[in-house]
């Protein structure tokens, strides 16, 4: 039987705990939503000692189910004060699971603040190592350090510098299937309680553990898991040289740029005249010219089969930076007035090294720079902004706080964040579904919680107008299906396929079923379980109606180029979850 | 009759508009929160176009009713994001009254921001005039010039540089009775609100106006005035050579030192070793060995005859600043480790020159030492803080949003506010029944709010042990009492005596009954109806009983030296509102 390992950090002791009934059948995020509504009190301090963070596998994660090797991460968001779980994926996250780990839960906190500490954990058992050598360097640096003391086979889990100056912007970084530091639990902070718990790394070594975790009923498994496989070999998004493969997720820039709504300038427009410069059409055709061939991208963890993650290279054809995602090259380019992919791959290469979320960052930036910090479009500017991050000065310390906190210190109120966490890359306004998302969603502005662009804008799951308003029923199904698959352990683009192809869906519910030796209608009302659980948390918080509302500017500001407020009415949001 | 003069700065224009019926009655806070609520949509961003400043004098104010000279200024609070109500004594409300306006209501935001506006307001009417050229100066500097510029006689509103930075510490700045800038709206950050609508004065001219507001009911009025003279000058902390007249509100300090209630070093110990050094005692002493005579303090307003506002003497003999009160001298001394005079002096002639709440800028820069910015007690370390904030640098702009908004940026969990606002100078976990009215006052935490101090530690209204944690019905009724004292006109401060000398009481109800031509019972009622409609204003602006808590550290952190947390009990802060 899999066991929790609770990781103290007041006293440094981490032990093996059978796992209660309650959570047996609970994997990636129903499991670290479920133990951080349990065990962390709704107004514990985000930087104290009652906060946790809970790392947890998805129910499939660590067989052969494809593209699931996602590890969710939860505990309450220093950036939202609301409950987190952001996940990524990472063979960080299969070892765990392989290990007989379901989950990691750290909490508590050192008397002496300022000291860092490693957890390294494998087949014999959890230990602590001093980690204050590694403080103060960029991931980039460390990385490499620590794969060499440990051998090459493990994978880490670090937090940045970001993370050390408990900055609200910090992720939780994982390393990608070279050993980069690229994959990023990034929304919501979550790198600043482990900063605040002096946590640096998790170090796990699967040598010696079992290939798979055990599967209760092999064949049902196994049937799911071909449904899926062949839902996503076909799908046009999904397969092998298909949209995610060859130009990766930043093959929507020119998409939604053209629907207008591509958030440009500090979201003062929906279209960005450069959009073309920094879309995955010019990634692809850039690398072709430096390195003088077609590069189709690459898995970011073992046994993923839709391989999206994509590299960039340098003029002279080295590799500058992996990846260039859809989000980043919009956060730290056109929200910044930016159109340079060179720009943006050193903006996204410094937000790896020091740990930070590039969209929160991205957004940020675009912020300052509507209150003054630089023009529009300097992106020498902004890359020194990012760089101040790294170093905690005064301004650092502002801009690592994220969109909201830099809005307040330079006196912005054009803020675009929802319960305090920075909107993604597609403007509500012009797409209303997505906007219902980020209202209602229990993270704080999140296009991955519901992703509704799927038919408002890709023509996924059929086509659905995006300008109409009537949209609380479809971000509601959209974030309850997200919270299914976010525990399943599968990325989250095998939405695309399991959408459009009713077996996909099956073999999705089928693969955890036969894991879990439970009917796949069991498996089917996860979703909802897991929105209502964290819900419940964000209302003992303090979250009211009064969170599941956009920015006041969007509802009087006109975006061009379609001249459209945000007009979908409160009745209307507040539906999401009262009709749950 | 009365008029509400209302000023929008989206056009430039100043109109004089009739008191609708359900107005006439109120003044002072009861309109100001009246207007706000009716007026500013409650999810309004405080800097954006929809939120509004209102300035409101009181029932009584414009009379001969003594200290009674109060302005309430109402608004959003951008450091609360709730309702706010903050007043002050000068002699321009007096003006503002006598000039037969019952409110000011400043509302909308030019299109060009960076630049500044006055308002010129006299029996003629209202003018706009350009004030860039007195923008980016200190007010001690800028004051003369206005004076100057508009003759002795005036009185003057301002904000400083604070508010045109638009930081949320900032207050609104009224003269006192020899035109220096030292009377403040201080808490909750209406400064930077006047900073987003660009209006930087208002400068009233009383010559030509009548030498009283009407009063419909004279007699009455008289024998009001009477009783409530006699009372004030009959009470020993408020009579002539009296406790505030001699040693001002830093009378103070002593006791709740003695008390083990005086928060020292950012809230870590409830005594402090220095607390002699900036008490009321020390203050009177000091200047007696300065300037060779015996001082008793002034009134800070015309018509004051508590008369509690002290001057300090630099060493030779000159007057250094206006006033060392009993809130600024513990914000800027005790909370920073600070046990001197002349630096908790130089600290408040900062805070009044750049234009902020001496509590909220003491508060954070305690928080800032916690978080690594400077030791303990290092006053010139506090004094170049302080400049920081004044210049807008990074760092400043960090200090210049309060003491939340710091803690986060230094990573501190250890933040010692309730609803953003930083606490004043009394320790909730040694004195419980002022912790009820931080935790659950619509304002954030506030001490004016609710003064349960009086009885748990004066013995004024009886005498309340200061531990025992039933404390929701004193809270309460010291809140709806100061609702109705805000709305009269008079200082707080008179509270003493009308607590203990029922006379003085009623003579408050007559001396307001008298002006409006009502019963006494009507005035009484008032005071539930202004937390009602705070009250109601807050809960649409998302605030649940999650906001009416302490701070978490203060449930689990002991404080010296009666090793107390906070004990009481979620049910009894419910009890405050609940049973309104």
């Amino acid at each position: 039987m899999a066991k929790f390992l609770r990781v103290n950090m007041t006293d440094l002791t981490a032990k093996y705990e059978d796992v209660p009934e309650k959570y047996q059948m609970m994997g990636g995020r129903w499991l670290t939503s479920s133990l951080v509504a349990d065990e962390v009190p709704p107004l514990a301090h985000p930087l104290g000692p009652n906060n946790k963070v809970v790392f947890a596998t998805g129910i499939v994660t660590g067989t052969n189910a494809p593209t699931s090797a996602r590890v969710s991460v939860g505990g309450k968001s220093p950036l939202t004060g609301g409950i987190k779980e952001s996940n990524a994926g990472t063979g960080w996250s299969q070892v765990v699971a392989r290990l007989g780990i379901k989950a990691i839960i750290v909490e508590g906190q050192p008397k002496q603040a300022g000291k860092f500490w490693g957890l390294k954990v494998d087949k014999d058992g959890a230990s602590f190592f001093p980690a204050d050598e590694y403080a103060g360097k960029g991931l980039y640096e460390v990385y490499p350090q620590v794969l060499a003391r440990f051998g090459d086979k493990v994978d880490v889990m670090a937090i940045g510098q970001a993370g050390e100056f408990k900055m609200t912007m910090a992720g939780i970084c994982f390393n990608d299937t070279k050993g980069r530091p690229t994959r990023y639990s990034g929304r919501g902070g979550l790198g600043a309680v482990l900063g605040s718990k002096g946590l640096k790394f998790i170090v796990v070594d699967g040598a010696g553990a079992p290939a798979s975790i055990p599967i209760t009923n092999k064949a049902l498994f196994e049937q799911g898991r071909k449904k899926l496989t062949e839902a996503i070999t076909a799908h046009d998004i999904t397969k092998p040289k298909g949209g995610l493969n060859t130009y990766g997720t930043a093959v929507l820039v020119n998409i939604l740029n053209e629907a207008g709504g591509f958030p440009t300038r500090n979201f003062s427009s929906g279209r960005f005249e450069d959009a073309a410069n920094i879309a995955g059409e010019a990634i692809f055709e850039g690398n072709k010219q430096r390195t003088g061939k077609e590069i189709y991208n690459h898995a970011c963890s073992p046994g993923c089969i839709i391989q999206c993650s994509n590299t960039w290279h340098n003029a002279d054809g080295s590799e500058m930076v992996s990846c260039q995602e859809y989000e980043s090259v919009w956060a730290l380019g056109a929200q910044c007035g930016i159109g340079s992919l060179d720009v943006t791959g050193r903006l996204i290469s410094l937000c790896n090294d020091i740990g930070v979320d590039t969209i929160e960052a991205g957004v940020t930036i675009g912020v300052a720079m509507e209150g003054g910090l630089a023009k529009f479009g300097d992106g020498e500017a902004a890359i020194r902004a990012v760089e101040e991050i790294g170093k905690g000065t005064p301004l650092g310390r502002i801009l690592g706080q994220g969109a909201a906190f830099t809005a307040r210190a330079f006196g912005v109120s054009r803020v675009p964040v929802t319960k305090g966490q920075a909107m993604p890359a597609y403007e509500p306004r012009a797409v209303k579904g997505i906007g219902v998302t980020y209202a209602t969603t229990t993270m704080g502005a999140d296009h991955t919680a519901g992703y509704t662009i799927a038919p408002e804008i890709l023509g996924v799951s059929g086509k659905v107008d995006q300008f109409t308003t009537k949209k609380g029923e479809l971000s509601r199904n959209f974030q309850s299906a997200t919270g299914l698959i976010d525990t399943t352990g599968h990325c989250l683009f095998i939405a695309f396929p399991i959408l459009d192809i009713p077996s996909g869906f099956e073999g999705m519910l089928e693969e955890c079923a036969g894991v879990l030796g439970v009917s796949t209608e069991e498996i089917s009302a996860i979703g909802n379980k897991v929105l209502k659980t964290e819900r419940a948390f964000n209302e003992a918080a303090g979250f009211t109606k009064a969170d599941d509302r956009m920015p006041e500017f969007m509802k009087y500001e006109q975006l061009p180029p379609h001249n459209v407020v945000w007009d979908v009415s409160d009745e209307e949001l507040d539906s999401v979850y009262g009709e749950l």
